[in-house]
């Protein structure tokens, strides 16, 4: 954040790539499937035009993605030479174990998160885009290349998995679209779908039921919290995919508009993940507790008991939904 | 099925709905989305071509589709004079309570179903349809009307309701296609995917719980069996919906080739749910317990005790497993 970031069209993105000759891609940590939906469709897109490029996952590539994203395809030491693009990156601190060694150097970023920092250099930015897989998408079309099946389950998958399937407030119709010209090129979507949505383990549904033994509902039933304590994922030996499955729960009951997951990390700390619908605003609600985050998906950290924390956030969900339910009776 | 079942084409079907004036369209027993979808569509289509059109429906509109299907549209007696449509219903059997007022009477069945009895005068069948309302939006372009927002609610709510939210293995490139310009009407699609999808009663996850505190895993977590007895679903305050969720829950654990729901539906009555992946043919399996269905999803009914009716379905499910090991060895 040294020099002014540039805002670039997807004319100049193209000119740009075409103008370099080894790349660099960027994954963000805790990678998901459209920061690697982004880097590995980006990664192919760049060797069909002749250059070298190479995919950096701070983390490491999940096992569930390996079927478009190859480990023996990634590089974790960027060289002097290269020239840097960030993918889905929405701010350095993402970059993880990464960031010492590139921080400052990003020459592009390519990002659909309207809080983009502004990090790299230049920037192309499409908070319109569902996924950052659908930039990539419209960039490979710009460059006159052609999908490939690699591809196309990269951009795919990264596209299903940050909609949850096509469920979610940022599908347009240009989403749609973009899944059908995928779905041409061959890739078994049903399986790609089943993989990311429909396979929980044993481990993660044994969570879901301690908490839900121990879930309270709050303000008759608008408000649900789920306690996810250390013993209890000692105790299933669940990974931190599965947490985050629970905090997706807390929002699935019927009548719930504040689903809560209390999430223990050490001792006395948890994190708080808020889930709302309308008119509640998660991240206003977690502004008060020293957090933030989206309209309906914010978090929060704060230290204590699992009952005093429970208090902290029940006094604001309970001020959220005092304001909401005055809202309504004003009309 | 007295007379012979003729194929018709698009225009064809066009060309009827244009010819007569009066028309009653039927939906199936147990509505899901697709057939009242189609149904209320298509009704609204007729209508728009200044015909007079409703819809019956044998179990009347659940609330959660009341946002496209008004009850004070709906209407359950035939009159002599109606032209009858019937959408989304492959057999007869499935017209329920409206079985006896129409049976032989049905002039025209769309439907995507391949396994369509043929009950109808005529029949416009599209088995590559992920769901009767893609065949409902083809057959409202070929009329030359232009889609609005109740239409596109009513097709949209069937094609997401029919593919698990583009998910399953009968969406296509059309599909997306299709929700894409259904979109553009400005219909709010996440709300209705939150209300279809993500929106579990107090009661359902209960019942999810108390059918997974009973869970069994067999032949190494290859098989699950989820037990729902009567005491459960009592207890529960549960509803035939939630059950089904009980049986999409039996397959989506890893691991599992072979989900098994058992339900018990008299004292001694159970009604076996199996979902399998490849290779296991959960139709073939249920055959052997005089039941059928598709490959992926099929039942049958049992007499005995939970105790023998488990013995029966691990059988029969160990068989399918060695046969399916046999081949794999056998390549």
């Amino acid at each position: 954040m040294t020099s002014a970031c540039r805002d670039l069209t997807l004319r100049e993105v193209c000119d740009f790539l075409r103008a370099h000759d080894r790349y660099l891609i960027l994954t963000h940590a805790s990678p998901d499937g459209d920061t690697l939906g982004s880097g590995f469709a980006l990664c192919a897109a760049l060797r069909r035009l002749g250059k070298r490029a190479r995919v950096a996952c701070p983390d490491g590539v999940p096992e569930k993605y390996r079927f478009f994203a190859p480990a023996d395809e990634t590089a974790d030491a960027p060289a002097a030479d290269d020239c840097i693009l960030a993918v889905d990156i929405a701010d350095e601190q993402l970059l993880g174990s990464l960031k010492a060694a590139v921080a400052g150097r990003v020459a592009l970023a390519v990002d659909h998160h309207v809080s983009n920092t502004r990090f790299a250099a230049g920037l192309y930015l499409d908070a319109k885009a569902s996924a950052t897989c659908e930039c990539i998408y419209e960039l490979i079309g710009a460059l006159g290349l052609l999908l490939d099946r690699q591809m196309s389950d990269a951009l795919y998958t990264g596209i299903a998995t940050d909609t949850g399937c096509f469920k979610y407030s940022n599908v347009t119709p240009r989403t749609h679209r973009i899944a059908a010209a995928l779905m041409e090129q061959g890739i078994d979507a049903a399986e790609i779908n089943r993989v990311m949505f429909d396979t929980k383990s044993r481990a993660g549904l044994a969570l879901e039921q301690e908490a839900l033994r121990a879930a309270e509902y709050h303000f008759g039933g608008r408000c649900l919290i789920l306690p996810v304590t250390l013993a209890m994922r000692e105790q299933t030996g669940c990974c931190a995919e599965d947490v985050d499955r629970v905090s997706v729960l807390s929002r699935s009951v019927e009548g719930v508009q504040a689903g809560v997951t209390i999430k223990q990390v050490e001792a006395s700390v948890y994190k708080i993940s808020l889930r709302t619908y309308e008119p509640l605003d998660a991240a206003e609600i977690c502004r008060n507790m020293g957090g933030g985050g989206h309209r309906a998906a914010a978090g929060c950290t704060l230290s204590g008991t699992l009952e005093s924390v429970r208090e902290t956030v029940l006094k604001w969900v309970g001020q959220a939904l005092e304001k909401a339910d005055a809202g309504t009776a004003a009309l």
